[in-house]
């Protein structure tokens, strides 16, 4: 009998042996084995995610972001804030982001201004093109063509809107607002159904950009400043105003949840509702749901990349809360994740709407519809 | 007559002349617009991935790597390398992997020791288990538990494969070998349907681990060498005829192909095969078709993250091949590359299978069946 | 005669034949060899960095940004834009800062909130603390300890620095104020030697935030605000007219350039001034000098690590600019790059100091001191 | 009084507070201050790395490597081994690692097989070249010239590198060894001072390859296996030989310390050997001390970037092992480090070389000499 022979016999008894001490519990350690995945049984985004949980690395954690997502909206009470960075609207997320708002997926976006900006292009007909990384950028630039990354835009299309923009602030008839109020004053004009701007007007999520300087939109307002007679005239949107607005949202809504695409001053400004808060009213309020999607690392010490248990010892999050961050494009995690969300349907069809009842600077109340 | 009234107006006028500009091409570079990704016509992997061509960053990357993958499996000629890194079994790929070979999405292996031996490891039953990155891991050492980040396996198990596959040397009967022929003999004794080794030994795929001592298959035949008496006995499993086989195999393929899951050795094994063929048979002959899955970079100028472009300086692959890297985690990017091609069918299923037919390490033809 | 011998013979020929060839420039491609770091003769960090001039990959970027510097430094009429985002204060790069303001290295500087404050808090006396990574975070969260990576605060003193903070704007006198003029009325106030925000004041380097309201400068300024009683009371940090001052900061001076530490909003806001000055001054003026130090990747599309090529094609660096990158903790960068610089002395020493008159919101003139 | 003198007191009170605070040791968390670098203090590589000792993120990193590198050589026992990836040599790294042999810095070297091949390329007095990242790599391909990210090779002196060592072969007189045999045959005959591998046979430093047939090496060595006419003739490199010679090393030294740069198969070998021991010997036998210089990361779960925590639950590095990992490309790290471990100099000159006496395949004893 060779041992090739028991080779071939020991497999067998292995394999019942495998299967016993899974039953039995062989270690406390070893509970949960690793499924492979398998492709014939996953067809749909759905299938993906939710195959991910028995997988390892970074798709595990999909499912993780997955679980998270799923918690935040069979929470009934939960207010879930969206932060949004990187070049998402160049990047072909213009409608997974508007879906998001149109199936109360989320109830209030901190951005950059930029995202907005290139919402509010694309409202005007203008389009992203498909482009290259390896592009000649001195032959662009003679043709007055810019880049990101591998996605193009006309420059005089830019300034086009810009300009138009920048009209925008003598109908206002205020001094001094929140870019909230800006934004859904621009959001009430836009007529472009895929504009996440306007879902979010006719859906009544807020939105809020705490930097709206650094950007097409702050150029534009830079323009109009230029051209004022005296220092009493003229727009002004008022940073701190946007951030006693969203101190009351975060205090007001009795459990809050955040979804970071990206980190940036949109992640920060989220986290840090639990320290105002805390300074504010007094309470300690983190979030109770938390998930990233990033391509940043904690260990450069930033912001954008630091975990969700760096967040703990700031009250950043609740120390009970449900938090997952998976490292990858969001071009490519956002889609499954949503799509998977929607597919499900389950959960999200059940969750209703936040309505946040304003007047002026102050939140009355929340409503749920 | 309002500005407002007139951004409104605007709108509608741009949008049409957005419409025409697109369909008159107003400028070269701006010829195909950025199509944002819609969830309603994204429901299956396949969908995802063809949407994806539209989009930008690294999704767009999946979708080039899809179109590469179509063509090379198009190419009636080709020969498939895939270079196998990672710990692509504990991350719960082992059945992606073994469809690949069923379903001849690839011809010739070259891999890490270590991902054959955890599939040996777990054809005898034995399983990978879900733990968690932040183990404490002087805890799991006590319990004889070893961690693969966020994947865990029981230690004596793993000894317990290493003592049998020690055993098998003794039953192949030749004294020097190549580590194709070694794994083909051990893929022999496999019964477990899951198994990669299972099936490349099934179907006639070839796999080369040009470094095995430096895997737990490598401990095994350590453990054997050092219980030899002379050194005129023993198995010895010679690298420099894994090179001679796997240069004859670039060599009488008309046309190859390789696909890299992370770098190392696997994939500079397959790449350096160009450079091989023009010492060894005095032909250029750099891959026609290569795609990367990998969490490198090029700025770091190892040969696990750099270019296909690089590439091409050495003649690693073709001037004119169709070539793309996609930077994400294996674990999600092969799942969608290798569903999209077996939801979409139409191109593996014509694809014949390629036999080679070898002589000891001479390859006397390769059949299309 | 062996082929051993003529192994032998042959490097000696070849060597001779090696050094023949560089000089008479054998390919126009291979012109200077790299040279191999000799340790011997790299004493000091001037000696270091001065030899990554041979080296490659990402010491040889090191060199680059030096070179830039030293451009930018030895350019008389350049005025230096300092980009800075990231922990450095937690980084314990504080002292590195303040020198490069007091050294006369940046003439103008646009931080996070966060850098500013960390920086304040700081100044009266407290400390960051060494810590680790793998904190027990809800362990230091009961102590009312924040971590930032690996560096620990006292969450108490952070309120604490916050309260102080928010009895400032009293003080100011003025309604409407940028954060500038803001920083300002800080920057005075601070006795400690060390601080950046003083040495800015001492030595007229204007300092913005233009995300003031995201970080715990903004929490003070937001508790304030809370306590108003009418809309028409209380400071206004107007972040248009912050983006107006800078602009004409980049109009007034002939030439310009850019030093990134990190990303986010610094980055985007000193890039976006040659846009804003095309739109409100009619002139072309991307920076002429440009160098990143960054953690962050191009390849996943956003703004913080995207390449000066790409920046040349929005016009935010000139055309013939010199520019460079390098991917690295700044912590580790900056120290080799500052230090490199005053060791050198040379370039630095001869610099003048730029002024910048103010007039309220209006910038009179520059003065080279 | 104004709260601004408040402002200005609190500043000297908490100042004062501050440091009596850091005295008593207000909390356990608190106790060492980070200390800003101050260039002043910061002349030397030695200062920079020694002052890193108090500054966070990645710098921090860089000197608990240098102390781990600094406990290894002070260990009167230990055998340091050295795993080497990456393309050094065209880095600009050569000397540095031929000092780090030459000054008895470590004692035994796991390769890639590029790195020697490079070291062998340079002993002809062949070159590496300064190229560019974007080099036109159809055009090189033209000129014969071969790119590794910015460094340039001519292609057609690499080819005459591979013919010269496939003539090695004839004149070893053995038929089967280790590529440590292999290696020492080669060094013996290089005359280049700069050598690497000269130094590394003149200081009886053991090179291992265990992937040889993975490099231009390994090529020459395939070149000369196609143009044997019997399968009983030629050179054989055994690497299961090289495995049990290098388990031998470890099992002998009683204390072992690992120094990676970068990860692949030369990291994995060197730490498998402590389960490599564990079922040869019988015996428990990680490293002692470990560091790693990589640009790799933990969480794609791979082991080039796998953590020393991780290493634990493996039995590969001791419970109480020191151990540290720097992110940061290595032709800055490693210069850095040498560099200050150089200029220290108190701590490798007390150091006595390791000789390693073999016979045949078989250790026979280590000399302190």
């Amino acid at each position: 009998m060779t041992s090739l022979f028991l080779f071939g016999n020991f497999q067998k008894f292995v394999s019942l042996r495998g299967r016993l001490m899974i039953r039995k519990g062989k270690s406390k350690f070893l509970r949960q084995p690793i499924r492979h995945l398998d492709l014939k049984e996953t067809q749909s985004l759905f299938d993906l995610v939710k195959n991910f949980r028995y997988t390892s690395f970074q798709s595990r954690n999909i499912f993780k972001c997955f679980e998270v997502f799923r918690k935040m909206l069979s929470d009934p009470t939960c207010v879930i804030f969206l932060g949004l960075s990187g070049a998402m609207i160049p990047g072909g997320m213009r409608r997974v982001i508007r879906d998001m708002v149109k199936m109360k997926l989320i109830d209030v976006i901190v951005s950059t201004g930029a995202n907005v900006f290139h919402d509010i292009f694309e409202s005007f007909g203008y389009r992203h093109y498909i482009g290259s990384e390896e592009g000649n950028d001195d032959l662009l630039r003679r043709h007055r063509i810019v880049r990101v990354y591998d996605a193009l835009m006309d420059d005089r299309e830019i300034n086009q809107v810009i300009r138009l923009l920048s009209k925008v602030p003598e109908e206002v008839g205020k001094r001094v607002i929140s870019s909230r109020q800006y934004l859904e004053v621009l959001g009430k004009r836009i007529k472009d159904e895929g504009s996440i701007l306007k879902a979010a007007f006719q859906f009544g999520v807020p939105i809020f950009v705490p930097a709206l300087s650094d950007s097409s939109i702050g150029i534009g307002l830079t323009f109009l400043h230029s051209q004022k007679r005296s220092s009493s005239e003229g727009l002004i949107i008022d940073q701190i105003r946007d951030s006693f607005e969203i101190a009351q949202l975060k205090r007001m809504a009795a459990v809050t949840g955040a979804i970071y695409i990206g980190g940036g001053v949109p992640k920060n400004y989220i986290q840090q509702l639990g320290p105002v808060s805390e300074l504010l009213f007094k309470t300690e309020s983190g979030h109770r749901y938390a998930f990233q999607i990033t391509t940043d690392d904690p260990k450069w010490g930033g912001l954008s990349g630091c975990t969700f248990e760096e967040a703990k010892s700031w009250g950043k999050i609740e120390k009970e809360s449900a938090h997952a961050a998976v490292y990858i494009d969001a071009t490519i995690a956002l889609p499954l994740l949503v799509g998977a969300i929607l597919q499900e349907g389950k959960v999200y069809r059940k969750r209703k709407r936040r309505h946040f009842i304003w007047k002026e600077d102050r939140l009355k109340f929340i409503q749920f519809i």
